[in-house]
């Protein structure tokens, strides 16, 4: 029972929160067995002043399947 | 009129900033003179698809008493 | 065609996203072409039990005339 | 011939030297060409008195086929 | 239900597994709920060739009670 | 629309910016949406006096198909 | 024989070593074994042009009572 | 005679030492005394297989008239 | 009200708490509202064995005007 | 009476404490008054499934000679 | 079979690879088994608009004989 | 033209200057083209209330001869 950690860059035009719930959607998309998620950096991509991109990189640490 | 640190882990099913305050509510009810917080980490734990728990580390700076 | 990076610190009695956005919004007051933003650190500010003031230490990259 | 590199934590109930090795073994059972292996952090899940789980996050290095 | 961490050196002449444990073993002793311990440094006093003292440097995370 | 990140270490016999090359070149292959690269380390292999091999980790920022 | 390491920052009008002194001064009024000190940082508190405040962070290193 | 510090992003299609020289030149172009570069960090943009753009972040180190 | 940060170098004959205090006096010269100063680098040049110059790499934050 | 620190990295085909005790043993034939000793990074090299040589990169602090 | 580490820095008014190979060829002049190096800092140094000295830190690892 | 670096760690029972001090004297007696030194870390031994003894570990860079 051996843990696997993936990194992921989450985004969302709401808040960091909503950028870090969008990594860990798509991670338990195809995983089985998510057990916790460390957040590596927030950032904010900027085009012009009327749209900002929340990003948030996370780590998805997983159990490997037998 | 020394300062010190101490490390804690506030927990929420909502939000990092729910998470943060959490600890600072705990340490200001022991401590009197609670005067900033440094978030260390932030981190998600994962227990099954529908349940997400934010947690934020921070380290919590007082002023000791005399 | 060279970016330039500043630091800032936004402040906020809301949310660490609501103080991020204050930074940001600041910088784009004063410069042309912010590309993207990184969070360097989160803090909280307490002085007394009813107000706290969050506090988000950002780089701020853009990009200088030629 | 470039090298990849993938995140794995062993586990064991022995040591921190059998948590390390139950990660590179994983990695050897689905990875041809392992060749050299960096400790992140090492750790210890405590659950009750009775019960202790080294832990060894390790960085695997193994060479793509062509 | 808020996490704390305090910061051990446990000391061991064996190994640095037992330096560990020897850190674990005083935080139960006067803690509830320690759930996870984190190795922070490694390290070795030697005071004459023939006897070294391994030490383990280690965060220990436990409950706060309410 | 998430990014991942896979860590990769390039080769060659004649420079630093060749081994990136040569990272960004494996990436693309198998990967159809690299976005951006990040160097992590640099290194030299030196077996003898006359071969050296110049080494770049590089991680690699794709573009998760939905 | 175990250490506990705690986080102090003393506070000087005159010199970052005074600022040292006074947080170990501090740690020796309560402490009974205190063995080692480690400077994380140091800082200074500008209020107005004639007075600064010289801040050491520091660790105090001290035996634990069986 | 004070130094000031201040942080640029240089790019290139051709090369890292490019991108370095491409900060470093337009330092020059407004500062008079630039007296050392330290490289933060290198990069990649990639944008589709054709083009690459290497990036070199500078910390640019001038004597501050007095 | 939004911080800004800036890098400064003071150098001194004497000490490193003059080489700080150099860069505070210079920064006070031209900002108003300098709050406070973190250390980031000690060092010092030796040119010949009979002069030594200490300097102290300093972040110094303000709060800029509306 | 200062102290000087160089770096070894000892190997052993048993175990991580056997490849510090590896440096420590050499430093140790050729250095009077070693001091203590860091553990900097543990790592494994691995050439096929039967033999893996466990590495410990280590500090060595030993006294000088007047 | 010992590894012992060092750290020089190498120079060329060529480019970084240039300075990194400096650095590793004055390190075999002396050294019989150099194995590999790291590159831990890149950096310019600049004396006038016309002369730029690019500079490598590199850490060498050898192998000490018996 | 190649500058090497080595690590020591000057003590004193004054001040950290003098601490460091203390490191770059050594270092002048056997090495001649000492160029800059580095503070990596500041620290104080402390046996008993009355005496302390500050330390000071710098990186020494001289020129080695050709």
């Amino acid at each position: 029972m051996v843990f696997k950690k993936i990194t992921l860059i989450g985004r969302s035009t709401e808040s960091f929160d909503d950028a870090a719930d969008d990594a860990i959607d798509r991670a338990e998309e195809t995983l089985q067995n998510v057990h916790w998620v460390e957040v590596d950096e927030l950032g904010v991509e900027v085009a012009g002043a009327e749209t900002r991109e929340y990003q948030a990189e996370v780590t998805v640490a997983f159990e490997l399947e037998e």
